[in-house]
């Protein structure tokens, strides 16, 4: 089972870019974004004001870093040279870059932004103060269908979040505290993963483990994105819990709504309708079905129920290298994009999540599903029955 | 000791955003940043591919926001009204702003952004499709100078950082696992703090503690933004440590270059030479300062200790909301501003943090400084000597 992304990988994912610049005909491909920049590099870096920028001609892999990364980024095989600005803003970073393009040939690029997002702090001149620049998303695009290698990263993910879930709802008894019980199953779990896989680890974290698992308790699971509070876990208490792990960068997500003691009657019909939700939509998904499809068939079903306003969300997305990523399984989807993007393909990975939402409670699974040429594959595998999910005390 | 943004807090900063509506000329002030959001009203959030808009105008704040985050904003007591659409891409998030807007007659907005940020996966029509939009950068520039309160979070972050780096002193030995031990002091030091503030702990956190701790070791160390490898701690090994706690939202930053067991001549050398060059950084602070002087006079020393080719970065940030935030102690920083931004001001506060960077290890403490009226106060308080950080093995 791989645990890194293969040489092979990057040569298909450069060849990729590559015939999409002959197309374009421009002279290079540009990117800002370091998602974007790992995907065909595998050069990963913190993305701060200091821009990094990556530029692929039909024979050269440059890039313009920060001094801060020079040393980091040279012995990548898959980028033949390294230019460098010394720090932000003193140094030029645009400037430099527009230099590499200049040694490179390339008066017109197609580049993922005219120049370093500005959210992150940057502010300076565009790319095209300096070259002709038309936009491309290629590789935000290429991203939507994983390779088999892609999936077995996410599969082997899915692994170690479940070793970790599993030690999470080991440590869960009345009197613990949600913090520390979280924080405890994300270490152990990260130390399995580094013990089990040695030097097959590919590091990913700085001063933290490479899996996380936790969760949010008691009133906060009636908020999809709510937080860990500063209060016991006590029988009785709903936990919506989460884990993942970082396997070369590829993710995971894994949820599950459970019980300490006993669930009362109402939370036992709130837990069966979400559990029914998410049969539906796992059910529904697969290559060709339209995405807006899956979500639609989930909105029925919560209309027959009678539920619809206890609804908050659709029922998933895309996850790979970001946690969060297109398509997403929303009612909208098939309006928001051309015909060609409206439906499922081999290689889509799907968070299938559809939650309930009352007053005073969420219910909430989330798993991590494969469309193959034939069907769907369950990355994730935690069991979703309530009785799996109900921590007797 | 305020744990706490205080109501009195929001109130000067609605105020002070109010006023500069007024000199606009504009009918309301619009934010997509997570970030100025969260400053302006104390709603956090998530920002992922889901807009949210906030709107203020001279009587009313108003947010639109996707379903999920409806009950997480309606208790907040400065928001006015709370609209929203049900999800993207099937939700039109610029639409009800638009609408939220126009029932605040607001014709002509002076927005942050027009429309949702890009990079964070929103694709739709921009602001200025509904409404006139001018643009402003208010918060990013009035988060600069932090107020009394502000400084005491930062404060109060730093003491929760210094006992989390404690505990990971204590955790290493040879023979432990580096992902271990900064897992372990960060549940440790969360926990404490957690039981220390009681009901005072304002919740920030997703299924993980308040505080972290952690380093990475050996060669890595030779890389300013290193990563945690899978190799147990060894005698004669290098450490650059760091930690911070959230509090309320506001950060410290500590970092620390430490040896396990006595440091080698070169590495006494090198981490003298690094303290030396942050004293004389700590030393420099201060109101009236010019910015880009502090990061000259670090660099006239490592001129003349000819060191200038082991340096990788300028020496520091700004730090609170952000965990790296301008000013930048850059040397181009007076030329990237205007001259009336070139100066320290009572309220900066400064991670102080220049490093050497030789073949096989890095040489990096990082404090947490604040300018006050009259001079500087340290937050951070980790002893910086060499004796305290060796650890005897």
């Amino acid at each position: 089972m791989p645990t890194r992304v293969p040489e092979s990988e990057f040569r298909e994912r450069l060849a990729a870019v590559r015939e999409r610049i002959g197309d374009a005909g421009a002279d290079a491909g540009v990117w800002f974004g370091a998602t974007s920049i790992e995907y065909l590099t595998g050069f990963d870096h913190i993305q701060t004001e200091r821009p990094v920028v990556l530029a692929v001609t039909d024979d050269r892999v440059e890039v313009t870093v920060p001094r801060l990364e020079v040393e980091r980024v040279q012995p990548n095989p898959r980028i033949d040279d390294v230019h460098h600005y010394f720090d932000y803003p003193g140094g030029k970073p645009i400037a430099t870059a527009a230099e590499m393009l200049d040694g490179l040939d390339a008066e017109t690029v197609a580049a993922d932004s005219d120049g370093a997002p500005g959210v992150m702090g940057y502010e300076g001149p565009a790319l095209s103060t300096f070259v002709d620049v038309e936009s491309q998303s290629w590789v935000d695009r290429m991203r939507w269908a994983k390779s088999d290698v892609e999936v077995e990263l996410v599969r082997e993910s899915a692994k170690w979040a479940n070793l970790a879930h599993r030690y999470l709802v080991d440590h869960t008894e009345p009197g613990a505290h949600p913090a520390t019980t979280s924080q405890r199953a994300s270490m152990e779990g990260s130390r399995a993963m580094l013990d089990a896989l040695g030097d097959e680890y590919v590091p990913r974290t700085r001063g933290d483990g490479p899996v996380v698992a936790g969760y949010i308790t008691g009133e906060q699971t009636a908020l999809p994105h709510g937080h860990t509070v500063n209060r016991r876990i006590q029988e009785g208490d709903v936990l919506v819990t989460g884990a993942s792990a970082n396997v070369d960068g590829y993710h995971s997500e894994l949820e599950r709504t459970m019980f300490v003691g006993e669930p009362t009657d109402e939370q036992e019909h709130y837990f069966e309708l979400m559990l029914e939700a998410q049969t539906i939509a796992i059910d529904a998904l697969g290559p060709g079905v339209s995405i807006s499809y899956v979500d639609e068939q989930v909105w029925s079903y919560f209309e027959e129920q009678g539920v619809t306003d206890l609804a908050q969300h659709h029922v998933g997305h895309n996850i790979g290298l970001g946690g969060h990523e297109p398509p997403y399984i929303d009612r909208g989807w098939d309006d928001h994009v051309d015909a060609g993007d409206a439906e499922m393909e081999p290689g889509h990975i799907y968070t299938i999540e559809p939650g309930i939402y009352t007053d005073t409670y969420g219910y909430r699974h989330s798993d991590t599903v494969a469309v193959t040429e034939d069907g769907t594959e369950m990355l994730t595998y935690f069991p979703r029955d309530l009785e799996s999910n109900v921590i007797r005390t």
